[in-house]
This record gives structure tokens, C-alpha cells and sequence, in this order.
């Protein structure tokens, strides 16, 4: 039940090219059919993003809803250390978005689906009344035993993040007028990092080398993410704000607003994680050899599932909750 | 970022049972993790139910949302023969709807999870504006080499249907009062048989152990299926309408209103496919053994991808357009 030609639509946003050989049937039958290796698990896991919710129109391309909502994805399978392999695209369109809007956001995550070599495997085109819904499925395969669960943080393990916090809330903030920065290169930098957020798939499969290791992704702000693993992994979790890694960008703008985005932000799509000490000075090697940046910002204790920051040498408990975006609208 | 607090949400909704020992993770983490057997073929697909689309609160009650929500996608694993395993939820919801009410729509689907010995592995919860939109993304696996695809059909071949057809659109029309029937346990069949569909599994199951079989799901109407087999196999497609099996229950309505649900009504989501005349009497067999209907409704012949009705000694070249649910309300 499309508002567009059925026909017409799937021929425009259909991949012209398979990039993986174990797929077996091309869209348009009924399901999808892939083969596995043998031993390899399997990942899959479902995002949903809302007009008016998670995007605003007014604030982002049809290529950008579309690279975002995929990005969101694929940095839940790097969450979990594995491959990207497949994505499935559902999407309820409402009378005021047009066909090419819509194929724009197929075109958007086409784009960073070639980066990540997925293959776009099925789909649904349904018309729904005001707001735009596009669910996302991604499928991912990894080898037996290397896992990035959540609950694998033990006492005594290293807590880090890779990349840089709080870019993208800052960047955000920017595009809502909330903050404002007079060198356009800094607006840039914090409103692409908002936009184009990084997965850290590559960073995801390195880290799955070691013999055990914790991963989140950080898609509710730090302190959010810390509490999950805190929980799944029944232990506390200390941090030090100093040693969380802030880019050159945000450092120019207020010290106040840099405390919550670090913190509480969210949708940097960094990796944060625990892995055991002995592990954490080849982690660094292999980050420094494979070119990519991972920082200590804490340790792993034992007691109970709390989340404590130090800063200045004073301590306080962490509390889970960040911020919604575009609350005030709603 | 939900309506309701998320925790206890999750906590009701979440399974208290693992069906498949294969799967790894439970829900909670980025993503769900499940072991394939060696060999076996995975088969994804996904579907999108919007309110007011597909579905109307007055006419249902959210378990009847839930469990036809995700018999439509068991429906489409069934038309590949797959064995359903796993499923995922995104559910995107307006303000109007009570939490009570969104638990309902997910107890409605494990109901029918259970008798499918399908594990619930993971989902999103969002809010959006005014409608609701459920989509269902469901996982199957299958032997090597035994895939329905509707590219299967060869000319020679008997096109088959299981159960009976037009039963659920009649019962659609009569939800909608468009017809009336003095007996009311015809209305209730018909009615049931558009609010309870049954996936057949067991049939597409069965149908995999021929050595080629084509087979898609009666989802929009037995003409638009066959024309979806007519052109992925590039034949032609000759039925009997008197060949057509019908209920006992939708004989007793006009005959006008009996020939457009059973060759356009849609929602049957009985299995229609081809299969060659050698294995014919053999599928019969089984169907008897194994206690499910499926009759021969027609042939498959050389010739442009076209469907050939014949009535009566006539015969017309049957359009694939069917009509579209509560399109009057749009």
C-alpha cells in the first residue's frame, strides 16, 4: 500500500550491485535468503526514528535522516564487535514527503551502506498519517566467543572510549540556536559530527581480539551507557572527567555546557567499554598501528552497579538520565 | 526514548522462556546474537502495519493487531518454506494509545510466537504523532537448496492453493458492514479468518521437500500473487475459477461479492505456488497424511507472463489489481 507507483519506487531504490556472494535472493520475493559460514554467529537488532522525534526536516537533508538512521545501526552491531553485512529499510511516509525526498533517504543510507559494505536486503513502503517512521534492521555476523557484551566488565578492568564525547550534542545545540560560535570551521566540525556520526566498526573488531571485552555504544550520553554496563556486569564504575577525550572544538565553547554534552549528550556513536589491564596496553598499540583513538577515562570496581565521577578531586555519583532532544517540542 | 518508563515496560514485555537454545544474548544488549546450524540459509523479512493502513481500533482489539501483526511475516517465511525462529518489534507510538493497550499488541504476538516456537529477540520503542506503527522483522532458517521462490514456476507445472480463499476479505466486509449475513457463525468464521490468519508453515514445509516448488503468500489477492509468479518466472498462468476452493461459509453470501474476495480480496495468506504434474499426486499424499487442505487450481503454460481466468467455458485475461483496505478513509 505505497503512495507511490510500487513498480517504479522498489526500480529506483534497488541496489544495482550485490556486494555480498552469500546473498541468495534479491529483493522482491517474499524474504531474503543469505547464506552464514559456518560457526559464525549472527547479529541483528532494530532501530526506529520519528519525524519530529529523532529528526526534524527543517534541520537535516533526506540524505542525512537516511545516513543517520543507518549510522544508528550499524553502531549497535560495532557495539557488539561484529560485521555488517545486511540492512533491511521499513518506512511510513505521510502525505507531505515527496518520492524524491523519500528516495533521497534510501540514496543517504546507500551511501554509507557502500563504506560499510551492507547489503540492502528488503523493506516495506507503507503511507501513514503526519509523521515520517523509518525503521531500520541490520544483520551482522561475528566468530564464535567475541562478543562485546555489555556484561563482561569485571573489577580491576579498564574503562575507555574511543573517538572524542560530546561533538555531537554540542553540534546540535548549534542547529537549534540553543549556543552560538563565531568560527564557522568549529560549526561545522560539531554540526557534521551531529549529522555524520562515525561507527566505530573497525574499532569494534579490533577490540573483539582481546580475550574478553565490555562494549556499548554511546547513543544516550556516557554516563547512560556506563550505567548499562554497570548493571549488566553488576559492578561500579569510576571515571575521571579530565582524562574523558574532548575535541579541540568543543574546548572553545562554554565550560558549563561542555559538562553536559560530555556527560549526558549522547548520539556520538563512540564506543565505550571495559577491557581487563594486561589488554589495555596492546589495546593501545593496535589503536596506535590501525590508526584510531582510544582513551583510558576510568576503572572498574568492585561494588554496587553505581557509576562515580571524580573531578577536581571531588566525587559524585553519576545519575543515569541525559537529556530528551526536541523535548520541547512534543 | 519511549512514552512510558522504559524499564518496566521492557520487563513486561520481555519473554520469561528462550525457545531456541541457539540463541545467545536475551534482549537487552546492543543487538541479539543467535548460532546458525551449519549450512543452514538464514530468511529475513520485515513489514510495517499503520494504523488506520492496516488496521483499525475499532474493529480490533490490540491482541488481534499483535497476532495478525506478526502472522503476516510468519506468513511470508512460510512462502519461502522456511522455519520461523526469531522475531523483532519497533513500535512507534502516538499519544492516544495506553500502555495497556501496547502491552496487549505485544502479548497478541507472542501468543502466536509460542505456537511458532518463535523467540521475541529485540525491538525499539519510540513515540510519534498520530497513528501507530508496529513493524515486525522476522527470521527463518532452511535447509540448502529448498527456497519457494516465486522464480521456481515451469510451464507444465500445476498451480495449487492451500485452505480456502476470500474467506478474509469477506470477513473484512462484513467488520466494515458492507454486507450482512443472518447466521452468526458464519460471521463468525469469516471474521476469524481475517483477525486470526494461519500462517502455513506446516505447509511450506512440506512443500520444501519437493524438488522445486515456487510459492508466494496470498497477502494481496490470488490474482496479484499469481502475477508476481507469472512474471519472476516468466510464464503463463491459467486457473478454473470453479477449481478455486471456497468455505462452506462464504457459498451462503452473493455470488458478485464471491468471485472479487476470492480472486482480489487479499489477507487469505494461504500459500499459492506451482509444483511439477511427476510430484502432483505425491503432495497429495502428504496433504492427506498430514491433515492440511491444498488443491490443484490450475496450469502452467508457455507464453507471456499473463493469468488466464476461465469461467464457465470463457475465458479473460485476469489484472492484477485487487482494491485497497479502508482506502475510503484516506
Amino acid at each position: 500500500m505505497s503512495l507511490f507507483d510500487e513498480f517504479s519506487f522498489i526500480h529506483k531504490i534497488k541496489p544495482t550491485k550485490i556486494l555480498h556472494s552469500e546473498l541468495i535472493t534479491p529483493i522482491g520475493d517474499d524474504a531474503s535468503v543469505y547464506k552464514v559460514l559456518d560457526g559464525a554467529r549472527q547479529v541483528v537488532c532494530v532501530d526506529t526514528m520519528v519525524e519530529g522525534v529523532h529528526f526534524l526536516k527543517e534541520f537535516s537533508t533526506p540524505e542525512e535522516i537516511g545516513y543517520k538512521g543507518l549510522a544508528v545501526n550499524i553502531s549497535d552491531l560495532a557495539a557488539m564487535a561484529s560485521i555488517p553485512k545486511y540492512y533491511l529499510i521499513s518506512i511510513a511516509i505521510p502525505p507531505h514527503w515527496k518520492e524524491e525526498e523519500i528516495i533521497g533517504i534510501y540514496q543517504g543510507m546507500a551511501k554509507l551502506a557502500k563504506t560499510y559494505m551492507m547489503d540492502l536486503i528488503g523493506g516495506d513502503t507503507v503511507s501513514t498519517g503526519d509523521k515520517l517512521v523509518i525503521t531500520v534492521t541490520v544483520i551482522g555476523e561475528i566468530e564464535k566467543d567475541h562478543i562485546g557484551l555489555r556484561s563482561n566488565a569485571m573489577p580491576g578492568d579498564v574503562v575507555f572510549v574511543t573517538g572524542t564525547l560530546g561533538d555531537s550534542a554540542a553540534g546540535l545545540d548549534l542547529l537549534l540556536k540553543k549556543v552560538s560560535v563565531r568560527d564557522p570551521n568549529i560549526s561545522h566540525f560539531l554540526i557534521n559530527r551531529h549529522k555524520y556520526p562515525s561507527p566505530r566498526v573497525k574499532e569494534g573488531r579490533y577490540l573483539s581480539k582481546m580475550e574478553r571485552v565490555a562494549l556499548n555504544d554511546i547513543s544516550d550520553g556516557l554516563a547512560s551507557e556506563l550505567h548499562e554496563i554497570a548493571e549488566a556486569s553488576q559492578v561500579s564504575i569510576k571515571i575521571e572527567f579530565r582524562d574523558i577525550p574532548k575535541s579541540k572544538e568543543i574546548l572553545t565553547l562554554r565550560e558549563d555546557l561542555i559538562e553536559k554534552w560530555v556527560l549526558f549528550g549522547g548520539e556520538d556513536f563512540e564506543l565505550v567499554g571495559t577491557a581487563s589491564v594486561d589488554s589495555w596496553s596492546f589495546i593501545k598499540k593496535i589503536a596506535k598501528e590501525n590508526d584510531f583513538q582510544i582513551s583510558k577515562i576510568g576503572i572498574v570496581e568492585k561494588g554496587p552497579a553505581e557509576v562515580w565521577l571524580q573531578r577536581d578531586k571531588v566525587e559524585q555519583k553519576l545519575k543515569k538520565s541525559g537529556y530528551n532532544h526536541f523535548k520541547q517540542d512534543r
